[in-house]
């Protein structure tokens, strides 16, 4: 029995629709790749006229999917504003657009497309125990990223003022110190910027020590909310074939 | 029905008092913003002269609201000495006095009245829990801060007797020693200062080893106590309206 | 009662079993520790050709230790095609092979055979639980492997755009810019290269405040899962020795 | 009623008691403070002298005290071999010794005697917890410093294969590559030796991935460790003064 068009493009669990699902995936990590290689500076031409070659049958290819999935979809307008909708038109859009304006950049939005491996190799399990988590700590992780940009506006108020007359370069302006703030809080570190006057380090020392404690705890956070999440389901399955008295 | 002027600065719930609340609280994020641009060198006498203007009528602004909420209080005395009364007061003082003597960095102080908006956008749930954490976690952070100072200490103190010969630049003294602990030990590593020695690189491999484990422990323990904070809260919730037998 | 070959080889229980694995190991520590002094430069020759006289006793002393477990095994085929059968060959293989090629490094390997260190010091029942703890978290980890090097990915294509006009040197192509990801999202930050637009350095924050949510979870998760493997230790502890009613 | 010569040391309940451990514990934050100012440049010739003579009193107070606790100790042997016995001979023996060698370092081992301050702010409970949480954990931390151990050295291994050709001057040897694995992998990123080719880099890069799950798990066992101490801790609070039926 051969299978509907249907069937191929939206099932994966028809052969015919996992060689689809896997076909359409591969070529979206090799026109990612041949994105990455087309930056490389001195290509030859003969490389480079592969690669664009590669990418108008890419771009061709997606056309093709994406007018399938709007023509087969049961509501056509559900699945043009859809998420995977609009990741899919994004994917084709900055070719066409780009023949004139300059939007390769863009093409990495097919990046995003790759989400819908997970549908495919059924991880969704893992990623509904995700959601789960972040709806758990949803508030805390709010609180967070506000208490952070907060601290790190502190920090770049108290270092502008310590390190501002003797380094102008680097701390000239609170939108420097800024950058600094960021790269010394999340413990990067490029070493383009550091404070060279005492006030400044001990300011440093001390900021760091409020804001290590802060910046790390969203990781704990998420953490701990995604062993509560497998608790919760763990619960379900048992509570659910049995019916309790 | 009007409401009351109480209500209008006091009350978050009228329609009136959030139109206030968030009136100010965008005027504080204004006046950060307008902070930071006037720290950029280079900027021209208009620019200069319209934040000098928007600085004034703000604080004009911050002014009457304080004499507001000092005249509403039932207990005046008790507003002007509260946390937040105390923190309105700074956010404008540093303007007045600063009229002869330099203190702009002090503006920074309205920052910390954005903590009011945790009021208005109603966190004050992920707060309490925060706070219970903070309780539940409070001795062995404690510890920490002591173990951690402790540490760099020894650091220091390692690292000079390692290093102060071949870098005296660097490593000439404990407090400059002390300096490149802390940025060791918090992972962030600069770049400034770093060990060239063999002593001082086993050294510092030993103290690192050590150092991470203590130093990366708090953001564990505050999310392991958000975690109990959040199910004393549920017990709580489950408790309270159910009678027990 | 003289212990069996099989029992000194195989069997740590025995005095004389447990001489021989210590012996073996402490050759394999030493052999190592040789290989690594060989790499230093200005070696007199005295010192290059001792190095080289006790890395030919330790490959003899080697191969036959491997001819005797082979010899030993009950089933040759399945000692000689198992994990440690194929480790304790891959550290003498390098040997006889390179002396025609230089596979010098290959030598390395000969550091995985210290795992059987681990039946040696009786670790095993750590390492079941992190066995047990690596399949709970299973399905978490590889999806924050995907997440992560989509991250990656996305913070390549995006610092590209920004800095590639900037500094051509540094993040000329998507593959120097995915460098720099690595560097800057595990928060190494070596300093070799780093944004200056104030485009890029927006960006930089932004991705770095997901990006560290994202890149520190997996420590996290896995911690959480070793608690959670030692409960299930506990429990079956408990109920294996009694009787349910 | 005068207290007794022990209830005045050794006692901290006492008021008397509590004033004398006050002091002795002022008494080593300043010397370790007078250390620390001794290692700057360019003291003047009376604040060098002042120091001097501060050290010479302080470890004279420091010789009664240890004279006095041993005089009055039930078991002399006993207080001298115990852990704060030695660290109070510690503290005093390089002055005595150094009078001809310079053992100035040693005289950090005072500060180990701030140890004691603990039993004095009374986090004997805290402190408890953490012994608790350690031997809990104690296995799994032996093996992850194993664990580590043997990435570190895989990882200078492998950046020896990739970078030795490139930049002789930084990984010349597996002894400087070793240094470049520890700065790397604990991610503090110094910037004085980084991967230049791209093999270099991309096993950089795969190293870290795994480095990094293994590094920063041991920070989130202790954080687990010390939950489940705490959670033991008042399960038997619960049952010690309740009977069980």
């Amino acid at each position: 029995m051969t299978p509907t068009l249907q069937e191929i493009v939206e099932d994966t669990n028809t052969p015919q629709g996992r060689v689809f699902a896997y076909f359409i995936q591969s070529l979206i990590v090799l026109s990612l790749i041949a994105f990455s290689i087309e930056t490389l500076p001195n290509l030859s031409p003969a490389v480079r006229s592969g690669l664009t070659t590669f990418e108008y049958v890419s771009v061709a290819i997606f056309t093709v999917e994406y007018l399938l999935r709007t023509f087969i979809a049961t509501s056509k307008t559900g699945y043009i504003f859809s998420f995977f909708g609009i990741l899919d038109l994004l994917a084709i859009l900055p070719f066409y657009v780009g023949l004139s304006v300059d939007l390769r950049s863009l093409r990495a939005f097919r990046l995003l497309r790759l989400f819908r491996i997970m549908k495919l190799v059924r991880y969704s399990a893992a990623m509904r125990r995700f959601h789960v988590a972040l709806t758990i700590a949803k508030e805390e992780l709010i609180l967070f990223v506000c208490v952070t940009a907060i601290l790190l506006f502190l920090a770049a108020v108290g270092i502008h003022h310590f390190e501002s007359q003797a380094q102008p370069e680097q701390f000239g302006s609170i939108f420097h110190c800024l950058w600094w703030a960021v790269v010394t809080l999340t413990t990067v570190g490029y070493g383009d910027a550091y404070p060279i006057t005492v006030g400044g380090r001990v300011f440093t020392f001390a900021i760091l020590l409020v804001g290590l404690g802060v910046i790390s705890v969203p990781a704990g956070l998420v953490a701990s909310a995604l062993a509560k999440a497998r608790q919760l389901e763990d619960q379900e399955r048992l509570e659910s074939p049995v019916e309790k008295p």
